[in-house]
């Protein structure tokens, strides 16, 4: 089969990859189109040293395992836990210690024909929802999340910095969670963006409640350290290699709540989107046959790039 | 008066300062005993630029003012807010962004003979508090803010990095509010200190519910966040001037909630000292007389002080 593989130095499409061969609990499932996170680039950037083949944001089908599941359509949550610790009998199985994370961590992804996935990890996929938008489950669970760390949403003034694909789902998430939503925009391009989502977009004002730091950069954790208000709440989207400069003192003063955020659970990112209550299709740049994906890779890593989605089915 | 007075470059105790005016709605107060607290002595090293009478931890007695403060012994909270804004109309005055802070920013402090304080600012002191222990009530508040700020303390695993004064107020009011709470402490007279507390003192294993840095150290938060467990909480009561170097990506991996903590009510701390549910006798080195203040602060800034009380009613 087809994998999109990193070496540590060179990503290269694979044609001559042996099938992945499911374990007890695993499903072998044929990929139809995976998306593009800034976290795989960052990968082949040097993060988190992975080797493997890439891509955890998915949608397919399953051709093996549970007679109940073969033929289905799915999504899959992406840490691979062991079930069996404190955290995972928790319901939190995202921070369990010895977790492998598919395409990050010691589990190969999702830029491939076919990828094995545990099936406690799955989720079917209502009739609504399309194929390009159910890659963007993973990401909208990581907006969600936002909802299940952070109390006070409806109402709240909130800002999100960053118009990038997950500043804007944030800001979707938020804004139908009643919250005041401005999203930090001063490109046209991002304004008009934000304006087909039903998003505001411009120059968020100091004071806000809650402020999700959703830039990708180092320094916006500084920039929404200054819009927060004192005793508000600042979200750390954003996961930035190695050390930065910070002054926290004046988050000590005010009183600042700042809460990291990462993955999060697929359910409602499911609801929401049968529903239709998320829009994707305008944070979509292009869809490119996995043939092509490392041209694909280089797009993705453009400033100001929206999601590349990869197709796998086009063969 | 006498009162010990910072003008940016040098600390000294005048002896011939007019004594302060109360305006309507102040209280004229003649100061008993004051703390020196590391806030302090970071004033004498150029923080927040103050000018003036330094000290914000004091018990005296009311000498001009309402009538039914008269002659009565009291506390104060230090931060003098405007009343009328939004955060002060939700009762966190200590964030009005307006506010003067006595002995801090623009309003001289408590080292001296007499202080002008707000009525609305002070607390009558019980009975059973003797005035010893009643300097601790400003930052045995301090402590207390941490229950106002983070839930589940009760069962919780705790660690309080820092055996300093602060850390050790920290430590009894989680420990007395249900928690698991150890007190990282190396030197065999942290550790005997701690145990004349109650608490346990040493090394605190990764994996905390809840860690507080306490340290006043920049390293503090590094360290507390390679304790912390994922979904755990980090109270932040180090204040650090400046940009410091920090790696935030595993807070975000981790989920981590970082809490800045810095003043609080008053109201908990006395109810605590009245019921002698919190010892502050072991966190004093020494009881100074004025005059002699520019010698006790020497000795409060050297490494590893506990709390020096300066007497004003000698001399």
């Amino acid at each position: 089969m087809r994998a999109l593989r990193w070496d540590g130095s060179r990503l290269a499409l694979a044609r001559d990859v042996p099938p992945p061969k499911p374990a007890a609990g695993d499903a072998l499932v044929r990929v139809a189109l995976a998306g593009i996170c800034r976290t795989d680039v960052e990968i082949t950037r040097g993060y988190l040293d992975f080797r493997g083949t890439l891509g955890h944001e998915w949608v397919g089908g399953v051709v093996e395992g549970n007679a109940g599941l073969v033929g289905r359509r799915v999504v899959g949550e992406i840490n691979v836990a062991c079930g069996r610790c404190a955290l995972c009998l928790a319901d939190l199985g995202r921070h369990c210690p010895t977790r492998r994370v598919l395409g990050i961590v010691g589990a190969d992804g999702a830029f491939a024909d076919l990828i094995v996935v545990p099936e406690r990890n799955l989720h079917l996929v209502p009739e609504g929802i399309s194929d390009t938008a159910a890659v963007f489950t993973e990401p909208l669970a990581a907006a969600f999340e936002i909802l299940d760390q952070v109390g006070g949403v409806s109402g709240a003034r909130a800002a999100v910095l960053g118009a990038g694909k997950l500043g804007l789902l944030v800001a979707q998430v938020l804004g139908r969670a009643g919250a005041d939503v401005v999203v930090a925009a001063r490109h046209p391009a991002q304004q008009a963006r934000a304006a087909r989502l039903g998003i505001v977009a411009g120059t968020p004002q100091p004071g806000a409640d809650i402020v999700v730091d959703a830039t990708g950069s180092a320094d916006g954790l500084r920039q929404a350290l200054a819009l927060v208000r004192p005793r508000g709440t600042v979200v750390m989207k954003t996961t930035v290699a190695g050390e930065h400069r910070l002054d926290l003192a004046p988050a000590v003063v005010n009183e600042v709540t700042l809460v990291g955020s990462r993955c999060g659970r697929f359910a409602p990112a499911l609801e929401a989107l049968a529903a239709g209550r998320i829009a994707v299709e305008p944070l979509i740049d292009a869809v490119v046959p996995l043939a092509d994906g490392v041209g694909a890779f280089d797009r993705a890593a453009a400033t100001g790039a929206m999601k590349i989605l990869l197709d796998a089915r086009e063969g």
